[in-house]
């Protein structure tokens, strides 16, 4: 949750002004996303999501999310669409941040998803790749394999108390993940943090997909990788092999996967719950006390990489050879 | 800004059943309130704000508030309208806790009100006061003169550091309102939390009070006293003069106060400073760092309350006799 950033209704009327949508009604902060502050906006002509992008966010890739979303709406996902101002522009400036307005999605996030949401998400997921093939722009996933150890490193840095068999067993991850990662699965656009409350349904069908601000191309069955360690487990942090499976059938059944794509899922897998772990586990040690960001245990996310350690092939994860 | 308590879909569906609002499109904890969990939700046939009440509030007070918004609405008071369940209930349970549906109000609060919304607030206040004669209920002010000095007792328990000053002061303060506090205004319901957040505005045209929940049977005066500290001091904790004259004269438009009122406003005043001043002290020290709430810092209020002592008749706050 996160509203970083207040605005006066001075500021919000000024800035709606440049856009089409009719006299400003309403606008609420909103406690959803953590990089970025959020309000729902109401106006004469529709609601919109206002986004002032925050710190964390590198405002040279705006162009790279925003078009991103532009096409993949046009393209038939039902993703929010950048709204365009009167100039013809979508990304503006607010209360000293750069800004955009996005259509609203209706649709409600999943706080426990089914097998049958499971299996939604793997096709979208699919179609999104699809979609995505067409789409010119690239951006360098900043959260993919090299940047792990520098990561992990600061994270050592900065918790000079962490428990010796952990480093010892982080290092020999990081040590096999190099050694064998994949670098030849079919790139393309990876939304890469594609979890539960970036995904909405409605009426029991999925009917949107939210927050693009780790997009970037990559290996499409990365993003697999992401969504079987967001979708997946249980509270309890089991895995489950019917929602893995279900993910999985229909994701191959919309773009079916290569050879290649199968044998890496396992190493993809592990290295997908690193990367949040890692994340995770440097939001913990240096996010001040006091401050309005709810930390999420990186404990979760050691379980799930000793769980896919584990794992020797697609089959482990449901999908039948 | 608080979202104390997450609820999943299933629980809200299920919830929103018991009412005629259609299926539910979309739900997103707000910002805003800083007692309840507040959610904005979308159904097919309207929006509404609907209230997960916190531990601060006591349920036994809630038939008083939800009955109180009923009737100023149905008075014209342009205030949420509490939704009936299809079974004419208005008050149901959420994840444990009491909650209850509200109509949503368009409107945006002013961040800088000027001498114009300082007027609209003084013109609506004694409508509402007006509009509240007709109400039955009755609800004891929890936070009037004799709550405060077992509150402040609370404060320097809890800061032993406080500086022995500041300790003299506000005694001296006690002392002095304890002696002079007048009982023998004329009473009925107030809002007595008319703070700028909780005031909507829309063209310019006051469009809605909310937040109800520390509404009481007390001095009306009193309900202006606390206006005055909340709309008429500049961001640098000056009063602007100009701000309280349109304030009171707008009031005084629509309900005259009696002489007894202007004689004790200066002493209303202070005495408002202070309980607010109170609160945000106790919850400065008491608040544990690392808690999602904003703390407010007190100092603001024992500025007001040097000020308000200083006041010797009505017309220092602009009204002339």
């Amino acid at each position: 949750m996160a509203v970083y950033t207040d605005i006066s209704e001075a500021e919000l009327t000024a800035f709606i002004a440049q856009y089409d949508v009719g006299e400003l009604l309403s606008y609420k902060g909103i406690a959803e996303g953590v990089e970025n502050t959020n309000f729902l906006v109401h106006c004469e002509k529709a609601n919109f999501i206002l986004t002032l992008y925050e710190k964390r966010v590198n405002p040279d890739d705006l162009p790279f999310f925003l078009n991103l979303m532009e096409h993949l709406a046009q393209s038939g996902i039902n993703c929010p669409l950048p709204v365009a101002r009167k100039d013809g522009e979508v990304l503006g400036q607010l209360a000293g941040r750069p800004a955009a307005m996005i259509t609203f999605l209706e649709g409600v996030w999943m706080r426990e998803p089914t097998v049958e949401h499971c299996s939604a998400v793997g096709t979208t997921l699919a179609k999104m790749h699809e979609a995505g093939q067409s789409f010119k722009m690239e951006r360098k996933n900043s959260l993919s394999l090299h940047d792990w150890r520098p990561l992990w490193n600061k994270c050592m840095e900065a918790d000079p108390e962490m428990e010796a068999s952990l480093r010892t067993e982080v290092e020999a991850t990081l040590d096999k993940l190099e050694a064998n990662w994949p670098s030849d699965l079919e790139r393309g656009v990876i939304h890469a943090d594609m979890f539960p409350d970036n995904v909405f349904f409605l009426g029991g069908k999925l009917s949107g997909i939210i927050d693009f601000y780790f997009a970037c191309t990559d290996a499409l069955a990365y993003d697999i990788a992401v969504c079987i360690n967001a979708w997946c487990f249980e509270p309890d942090h089991s895995f489950n092999v019917e929602k893995g499976a279900a993910l999985l059938e229909a994701y191959n059944a919309a773009r079916p996967l290569s050879e290649e794509e199968r044998q890496a899922m396992p190493t993809l897998c592990e290295g997908a719950a690193l990367r949040f772990m890692l994340t995770r586990f440097y939001d913990w040690v240096t996010t001040p006390e006091g401050s309005l960001v709810v930390k999420k245990d990186p404990n979760e996310y050691i379980r799930k990489m000793r769980f896919h350690a584990k794992i020797d092939d697609i089959s482990g994860y449901g999908l039948s050879r």
